[in-house]
């Protein structure tokens, strides 16, 4: 089982947090919601099911928790003008765990200043920002560089979904053989 | 009396079009607004007066316009999937006629790659970007680099007005005096 933290905020592109969310639930894995507000409810761009937010930002960091997974829509460009969602962000790129991120996610990873040098894909309409912070980007429907799998957009989900189950696997293992 | 080319799409902030296009109006310039698809409908984030497109940008140049406004909102990451819509922004801002940019239309500058070397302002959530894109970002209420007038937000729109219609003025002296 691991622990596995979203950040989430208003305007997520629904099933890129439902499906992985109840994929990750399915497989034992627990959740938490972080956003820039506890307690907040946050809803989707299609106004399906809405979110309620567990803890703040700026009281939790990367130690608490084994991966972290960044949905898309609009929710990236609403959080990242937060300083503690952008640092928490930062930090759990920096720690090496696993993160999962899909569609516009890669706006976060701009602001927090983590993607020189690595590769990645995400959502057509930021691939130029993908670039401009020194990444590769790769029109693939799941990147895996390091800790960093990223996908573009809710078709990739089957392919996301899978990889980062793999990815929660793999990471298992290896902290047990450690 | 200007002729003006509004670029929008589905999700405008909509006092950043409504605003500047009554001022604009009303000083007697002529807009016309360009997006994806001609005659289609696009809405608000508020979803207050839905705009509908005159022309498509694939049918359009900027020797048509005197002048170039991009509103912001979720507007410009919809239009900079639409190679057309890019390539008009960019051919725009390279032509040396005004363009006024607030909020999120930074966006488009960097996806048409056109900021290099330039003075920019924008919504806070894409400093990075504007950064990253080779731009100084100043956080002011107007920035006047050139042809480019940029503003931050909504609290920014009479100033963002007022320099737009003295750019509009100022080009009108100039062309006459050429």
């Amino acid at each position: 089982m691991s622990k596995i933290a979203v950040v989430i905020g208003n305007m997520f592109e629904d099933s890129e947090y439902t499906k992985p969310a109840q994929a990750f639930k399915k497989a034992g894995h627990q959740l938490t919601h972080i956003g820039i507000k506890a307690r907040q409810t946050v809803r989707g761009k299609h106004k399906q099911k809405p979110v309620k937010i567990d803890r703040a930002a700026k009281d939790v960091s990367p130690e608490q928790f084994d991966a972290l997974l960044i949905p898309g829509g609009y929710s990236p460009d609403q959080l990242r003008v937060d300083e503690d969602v952008v640092r928490f962000v930062k930090e759990f790129v920096e720690s090496g765990k696993p993160v999962f991120a899909i569609c516009h996610a890669g706006q976060l990873l701009v602001t927090a200043q983590v993607l020189d040098g690595r590769k990645l894909t995400g959502w057509k309409s930021i691939v130029q920002d993908i670039k401009n912070a020194g990444a590769q980007f790769l029109d693939q429907e799941v990147v895996k560089d390091g800790n960093l799998i990223s996908s573009r957009s809710p078709d990739d989900l089957p392919a996301f979904i899978a990889a980062s189950l793999k990815e929660l696997q793999d990471d298992v293992a290896s902290r047990r053989a450690a």
